[in-house]
């Protein structure tokens, strides 16, 4: 009797212990679940307060600041329900949360790629560069985490900053016009503070952008690793600009604080603290390298003019973050890179041909091209 | 034997699944009980957010920029509190986040209602107005909510926009002030970039205004919705003022694009993807039409202005989103909206008779009526 | 055997019961625990965003706009990760969500104390100024709550703003620069509209300030006493400066509105609404008394001038929120506020005597010390 109650009782407590862990592991897993869920919609959130963003940034040339927010809205309600669609009718995505974050990444790539075209077209012409954009940039994802396995790019070094100066530069070579290098890019105090504002809620709102698809228990780390990239880059730019010009150009030091955050991409949850920082330093070292050397060369080289020097921010800092990555992932990192070189140029280039057959624009940067400018009081009174 | 020992297991696993269900169902409920607060805290808190930057929508009047923020905080500490007071000691809520959401709801239709009233009182009757406001709006959440059942109205097209307008027109039909028609109101390029800053901003914080108090289950539809919605407005209202116009209005545009926002209001957790894009599509296109045509109609009509077109934003495309629920809600929504116009009139009017007491502003739409301007280097230097 | 099988169903059931609360309150916690973390991302990133938003608050000044955002920006860059490697080295600390927390709260703290030195230093001292910082924010941050047990002050008016204050002053009273005294600080429209945004915004963003470090069943509470006090210093702010002078001068009460939040720093967690309130106006109260009559007073006193009238929003008012404690910490509150004086006067003094070896500022609060500022067309053009 005795040992029949004692079985009974150690069968009775592994079927409470089997319960339990069967009862906690199981609505924790749920819990996390949904908790997930919810807690991305902010940093999907966020990732859309960032794609707004991105037209102050390019808000400098005071006689163009309203054309730069109209582009990026349009593009934004083209790309967007384009991606959508594409992704849920061809690949079966279901619409949640997940195909709102990929779909704002599209749309944020498209709105970085403007950078390098405004002035080569007109404003409306950004609507059928928008539908053109989209389908080479999931053939870029497909490639990248589909087709080639195991790459590091979290926070999208690869697929978002290099695909975004890459493609634009495509387009702005197959356009081949020489006009913009001699477009008025007059700034003032505050179409800059209006730069200064946008780069820094950019720089704080990042880690939603590196983290926004990561696993719950990795947002912590990377929002570390971005905030301490970002950093180093803050520091780095002003040294290195302070130490080559002696004064700072508010322009290039308010794009290269953000190259580490553009830097860190690839790697924000691989790396450490201490390794992040140097990442994000070496990020705004090139990145005011190349706003200083690297950009008059190519447009000398080239004869064409990067608008927003994108390149120098996006482009170069981006292919510098894929690399880092390389330790983690080995040679896969490398066909991303090249495969993120080579596709935005191409399907750029195709884009440019096609958007070509339109006419050029007469007014270069200037919001008089479709705006009513009259409602201006100092406009009109010259200036 | 082998019987009772069959029972007592059958009974036994019965108890262990009851005793499963009843914890993971209790576990669950409890976490996401304090979960979704937890959520509800960040949606509330951009509310507030929407509530600043519906200020900078109104900016840019330049010489009317400070006294348009001024009268937003003002009426903020008002009604706020008040709204608060009323509802925790006549209706016995408790001062939880949902009283605090439903509380910024309040003062957000009282700014936007601001909006038709600016340049007819002078800055510091927006504080008895604000106090004159409250009542009114809790009849009509009463009135929607409590009084009639099953109203569709989750995102605030009829509680929010269409009380906001009409409350305004009400005020200034009683106040019957004609000089606001030839008032000054002269912009500058960054007065109006301040306004596609807050329009922007207000585009991508949306989301959480409609689903601030909707379950946690239907926030991600909820967005996805809000989002098409916004997006098609953004895309229809180009279009159309292109069209018509054939060049864009800024400030026309600025605010046109937020009609799908306004528009989806009613039906943002009942419809799906394709249909909240076109509302919001057609909210755009309405809220256009309104600028270009009601508008004008209405002044001559009436021989008032509606400084801020308030009614073809809110007033027009909220009646329309109103319209959009009858599907779901029945003839219940046709008592809703046409409540949605009787109470805030009514109770505007009474708002409008009780300021018209006091004395008529001097300077309109300037900031100098109640602010030391010699703090300002170019108005002190003419222009 | 009946009474075996009772005794059965009794033992069962309570150990039903127990497993039950086991299960239960575990499984609450380890959900709680992730979501609270999850949960602080967004509000640790607010802080972050408010860091950043003070710059704009001290941007009235037109010809120094650019050089505030790169002051704010290189404090952080230094201050940050300064601190997280002291507390993670020598003080065992782990690198986690409230290490990043504590971390922008000392980065936060240097950001409002360079409003007192201004112009009395070149812009690169500020690197050094940030090294000094950090070691005399820590010692008070170990002196309040580690020294001393029980202090109130949950959402900073001692740690922060107190500190922020008196260690900024500390600074200045050991340079003794008077140059600054006639210092140019010409403002226009649009350089104070960036002022009212930065401060409507902060304004919005501070509950996640004040409860930033709360445990998660007091966020809600946090917030509500926050927006209470906010609210009532709009108010009273409002009404004090109308009263006093009739008109309002607009970086008076930008400033002022946010007096309420640094007053209910202490008791943030501790009072109801209605206390919340009367603590914020009185805030209100104070802060712009300060503004009109103590700041004057100091001035001629010391011959010195505080540059953003910091000590007339966070010094008096973040004392007084200190003394708010009292009724709920006893006596240590008033050790508390001693120290909070004396410590951050006694390191400001000491990094102040170490940064007069370098240079005196040749420009004033004038971005040309250190940006290219032909880039601004209106500059160049004169102005």
């Amino acid at each position: 009797m005795k040992s029949k109650i004692k079985n009974k009782l150690v069968s009775k407590s592994i079927i409470f212990c089997l319960l339990f862990l069967f009862v906690a592991s199981t609505t924790t897993y749920a819990v996390e679940e949904s908790t997930a869920e919810l807690f991305q919609y902010h940093r999907g959130q966020d990732v859309f307060f960032m794609f707004m963003l991105v037209a102050f940034l390019m808000l400098f040339i005071k006689k163009f600041e309203w054309g730069v927010c109209l582009v990026t809205l349009l593009t934004l309600s083209v790309a967007f329900p384009l991606y959508v669609i594409i992704q849920r009718n061809l690949f079966d995505f279901s619409l949640g949360i997940e195909l709102i974050i990929t779909g704002i990444f599209c749309a944020i790539t498209l709105i970085i790629a403007a950078g390098v075209i405004f002035g080569h077209v007109k404003i409306w012409h950004f609507i059928p560069l928008g539908i053109l954009f989209v389908p080479g940039y999931i053939l870029n994802e497909w490639f990248l985490f589909s087709y080639l396995e195991g790459v590091a790019d979290s926070g999208g070094s690869i697929l978002v900053h290099m695909f975004a100066a890459y493609w634009g530069w495509g387009v702005i070579l197959a356009l081949q016009r020489r006009d913009v290098n001699q477009a008025e890019m007059n700034a003032t105090t505050h179409s800059i503070s209006f730069v200064w504002l946008a780069s820094m809620l950019l720089w704080v709102l990042w880690p939603s952008f590196t983290t926004s698809l990561l696993p719950t228990d990795l947002i912590i780390t990377g929002m570390t690793t971005t905030y301490l990239a970002l950093m180093a880059s803050t520091l780095t730019a002003f040294l290195v600009l302070k130490w080559i010009k002696g004064e700072l150009d508010p322009l290039i030091y308010t794009y290269a604080i953000l190259a580490g955050g553009v830097a860190i991409g690839s790697t924000v949850d691989l790396v450490g603290p201490g390794t992040a920082w140097l990442i994000g330093a070496a990020g705004g070292i090139i990145s005011v390298l190349c706003f200083l050397y690297l950009d008059d060369w190519l447009a000398n080289k080239t004869n064409l003019t990067d608008t927003m020097g994108v390149n120098n921010l996006h482009g170069i800092p981006g292919i510098f973050g894929g690399l880092m990555g390389i330790p983690f992932a080995g040679s896969v990192q490398i066909y991303a890179i090249a495969g993120g070189i080579i596709i935005p140029l191409v399907t750029g280039l195709i884009a440019g041909i096609i958007v070509k057959i339109f006419e050029k624009p007469q007014l270069l940067l200037d919001d008089a091209e479709i705006f009513d400018i009259n409602i201006d009081l100092e406009r009109t009174q010259q200036m």
